[in-house]
This record gives structure tokens, sequence and C-alpha cells, in this order.
């Protein structure tokens, strides 16, 4: 039997009809194989919150300003924000990272600033190919701070779905138009413009899908190539990821891209209300666990998804079986 | 402004984008609204499984012999069924209703027997009018148990998606083969069984749906009836109630045919894989959170729901306000 098997195998053993629990089951049968192994354990959940700010703020394509960033953070490290919320709720240990958000890191995160954020693609490629590469060392490295079971990707940007929109055009070949949303809430002029800087942009960098840390360095971010990172960490520790939603899967195409087995370890989370993230769903072949027209980021649709991640593991090892309740079998 | 305004009101202070957390946001005016106060708390949670064995499964509808209702039943006290994993991760009190199995009723459970079992109402009516309204007085009985903040609809009954079609048929007009599904997984000649068994009783018994309790009678099962006892209770004592699939939107029907205003207290949990769920969801305008292709029944779903109904909760009362985080507002 496969391990695959051996998963179902055991869940066809529980007191419910087969099948029953429906994609309950399905994730049973994932994790374990994310995992290696047919012993599910999920115990210690962690949800990294990576920070950084985006030059291409300045072409007006956020309905905030880039200070909300930092004061964001802020907010992170006191605990009144939704995912702080959340974590609390479903027992998951947040940590903030400041990858490159423009001002002093705020004590309480973990500083690892490449810049004070990103520079603007609109003029000129967002970071180095070296900074792309810190970005996902960045992401690799909180990886290896556990040993974790699952691990919930998380962010802060202002100007972020722009270069998320950016990311999934040029890895899926969309149009801009098909692939920029509002984001935070910008007007009709707001997304007009948005969709003008991402598609000047594309012209201009000229991303290669083939090359994904160059696509990261022409108009990525450090949060996204630090999500990839992550991602990637955590695959080859077979510790399972919650992709969270329109720019966590940004990162999850940049993570796929350079190795196309970290799929194994992703779960992904919820269907963003960000128009983009169906194309990049679909460029995944992935199919979310919920779909409750979330747009907040954070982490926060990750941090719902561990909570049904945990429901099945916890389903598969504490259901009595059909021998050991007494319980007619067919 | 109006109590729903208020909730929004409050929830568009919070530090996150006006309208991002989606349907969670929609979720926290609506648990409101039916509480009937902006102070939202959710603290003693409930979940109530009926169990009652059905006459008609001696026509052969279900893929499992009537004996593992009682079977299930002592499970369900041991803990170690499916609801029971749910119920202890969310942290929701279960309690196990005999309203009607075809066995002494175990030690541990809530013993409020009616008969022992339904009649076959492929050749009589189910119950008398006076047992229908004892199964939804045991449903009242439940709800006056609390103060609960909110409580969730579960059941077991080995026969009762066939009960629960024909009360959805009756109640939409559907013709039985859109309605009846594989229940606990009958084979092709199962279901043309089943189909037949809800054709032929509906055909026998005629009944109408402006009564509510003759339908409950005449092709209902004494757990579906205490499900919209429950929910009429709790919606008069301004209680929210998880609803979960298919069984519990059988009983919804009833409930909602006996007073619409109890509408308010419902939440429709999640999409059932059973084919007449999206009937009975129409009829009722509801639109599930959750689409996980569960059709195990006992109040999963529900419990899956009461879940982020926490969550939207917590997140109105714990999330910091943009002024109190010292975040800019737009």
């Amino acid at each position: 039997m496969t391990l695959a098997e051996q998963i179902q195998h055991r869940l066809d053993s529980l007191t419910k009809p087969r099948g029953s629990l429906g994609r309950l089951e399905e994730l049973a049968v994932r994790y374990g194989v994310a995992r290696g192994t047919a012993e599910l354990k999920l115990e210690c959940k962690a949800m990294f919150v990576f920070c950084a700010d985006h030059g291409v703020a300045a072409e007006g394509v956020s309905a905030f300003p880039s200070e909300v960033t930092r004061q964001m953070v802020r907010n992170f490290v006191s605990g009144g924000a939704a995912i702080n919320v959340l974590c609390r709720q479903y027992g998951i240990e947040a940590f903030i990272v400041d990858v490159g958000v423009n001002a002093e890191p705020e004590p309480g995160v973990i500083a690892r600033q490449i810049a004070r954020g990103t520079r603007n693609f609109l003029q000129e490629p967002a970071m180095s190919r070296e900074q792309a590469q810190q970005a996902l060392d960045v992401g690799l490295e909180t990886a290896a701070r556990g040993p974790f079971d699952v691990v919930g990707t998380g962010e802060m940007g202002i100007g972020n779905t722009t270069a998320a929109a950016a990311i999934v055009a040029a890895f899926t070949g969309r149009d801009p138009a098909e692939v920029v949303g509002r984001g935070t809430g910008v007007d009709d002029a707001g997304w007009q413009r948005k969709v003008s800087v991402v598609r000047t942009a594309l012209e201009r960098r000229r991303p290669d899908p083939t090359d994904p840390l160059g696509v990261l360095a022409a108009v990525g971010g450090f949060e996204i190539g630090a999500i990839a990172g992550l991602i990637l960490g955590a695959a080859g520790a077979r510790v399972a990821v919650a992709v969270d939603g329109f720019i966590a899967t940004a990162g999850a195409l940049v993570a796929a891209a350079l190795d196309p087995r970290a799929k194994d370890a992703m779960f992904f989370a919820h269907r963003s209300a960000e128009p983009g993230h169906g194309a990049a769903l679909q460029a995944l072949a992935a199919r979310p666990l919920l779909d409750l027209e979330m747009r907040l980021g954070e982490g926060t649709g990750a941090a719902l998804a561990i909570g049904l991640i945990e429901s099945a593991v916890r389903l598969y090892n504490e259901m009595a079986t059909f021998d050991s309740a007494g319980v007619t079998s067919v």
C-alpha cells in the first residue's frame, strides 16, 4: 500500500460511512503525504507574518498610505490585528518578521530588513537578484526555527497586491486587467492606474517565468520572496504549509517554479475576493478550502485553514473504529 | 442606526480595510441581530445530537442496518464519534438526546423517547400528530436547558435521509428523484428503491406544506421534529443556531414554516454532498458557509461553522480600532 492508501484505509475503518467526511478526509491524506507518515501529529502551529514596503506604492496604487505598513507592524506586535485574534483562537504562535519595512524595526519583530522597502518597479527593478535571494533566505531561515507541524504564510505591505498581480501575470501570461483587483479598496481611477502600472512595468522589465528569481527581482516584494522561501524550507522539512490568499499564492508560484515538489506541502486556504487569485490558483491546479470572500491578507485565511487541517488530523486520530466501538460495518 | 448598522459601524472602525473580512463580517452582523445586541458574546456552545429510528428503514433504503442507530448512540456517549472529536476541538458541549431509538435508552443520554422509532411511512403515517408535537417539544425543552449563546443541530438515525428527502420534496414541490441521494452510501438499486419509496409515500400521505406539523407526522422523523423545536426554542430565546446539513435543513424547513421569524436565528453551516440539500437551502434563501463535500451528519458541519462564528465574534471584540492602534484610516 502507498502511504496515501494506508491513511485512507484507516479513515475507512472509522465509525462513519466511507468518504462521508469529504474534503476533511482528503486533507488527512494530503497532510500525511506532506509529512511523510501515517502517524499524523499536529501540535506545533506557527504563523509567519512577513512585512515589507513597496516602492511602487508611490504610484498611488493603494487606498492606504505607505506608513500604514509600519503602523500595522506595531499593531501585530501588540496583538490587535485580525491575524493575532485568529492565531489566539486556533492556538497558532504568530511571528512577525520585518523583511523590509521603511522604518527602524519595531521592538518585538524578527528583524531581517533587506532594505527600507523595494524600489519602484515601474521605474527600475524592484530589487537586485542578490536581494531576491536574501528574501528567499529569510523564509528558509524562518522555516528552520521549528520543528513545526504546520506553518501559515502571512504578510503585510502597502502596495503588495500590485506586486502580486505583476508576478501572477508574469507566471500565467494573463492580461494585467484580469489579475489586478481593488486591493485594500482603491476607486475606479486607482484601479486603472494600478492596471497601467503593472502593464507598463511588465513591458519594461519583461520578467521571464522560467527564471523565478528574476521575476521576484523585477516586480516582487521582499515579503513575497520570504513566503516563497518559507514554503520551500517547510516542504524540505516535510512541514505542511497553509498558503493564505492572493499575495501568498504569488509566493507559492515562485516556490513552485523553483521546485515543483514543494506543491505537495501546500494547502491552499481560501479563495480570495481578489480577482487575480483564481488565475494563480488555476496555474497551480489548486482548490482552496474556504470561500468566505475575504481579502485582508495577514494570514487570516491560512489561520482558518489550519483549524480545518487540525480537525482532519483530530478526526483521524481520535475517532473510534467500527471494531473498537462495536458498530456494524458494511 | 439600526442594530445591523451599529455592528457594521464598529467593524468599519477595526484595523482592516472595510469589508475585507468578507463573510466573517456578515456573520458578526447576523449574529448580533440574532442575539438582539451589539455586545457580542459567544461562550456557551452546545451541540444537541437527536437520535431516533425510522420505520421506513425496513424498505432497504439505507446501506446500514437499523441497529447502527443504537450502536452509534453508544459511540456518542463514549466520545468516539466524529461529532465528539469536533466538539472537543471547538469547545462545544455535546448532549445526546434519545428521542426514539429502537432500544432501551443508553446510560448517559437525555432519554426522551417518544416511541421505539417511527412507523414505516410507506405503509402508514410516520407518527401521530401528537407525537409530532412531542418531538417539537423535546427540541423546545432542550433549547431551554441554556443559557446558550449558540447551539448546533445534530442527528443520528438510520433511514433519516429518506425522511428528510420526503420533507424537502413536500415543502419545495421538487420531484423525489431530485432530492433523494445516496445517504450513507446505497448502491444504484438502493437509490432507485429510495426514490420509489419517497414517491409512493408522498402520493399516499399527500402532506400539505401549509400544515408543517402534518408534514412531520406524515413522513418525518422524531429527530427532525426535535431539530425544528430546538430551532424555534433557540430563536425565541435569541440564541443563534448552527444548522448542520441535509437532515437539519429539513428540520429548518419545518421550523420556518411554523414561524418564519425563526430564520433570523439560523446559520447554515455547510453545503452537504446530498443532492437534495441545494433545493432545501434554496427554499430558505440560505447560503451556507462551508462546502467541504461532507455528508456525515451528526452535527459535524455545524461544529465547524460554530468555529467560524466564534472567529467572527472574536474579531469583532478583540481587534484594535484605527484610533486605538494609531493606524491611519482612509
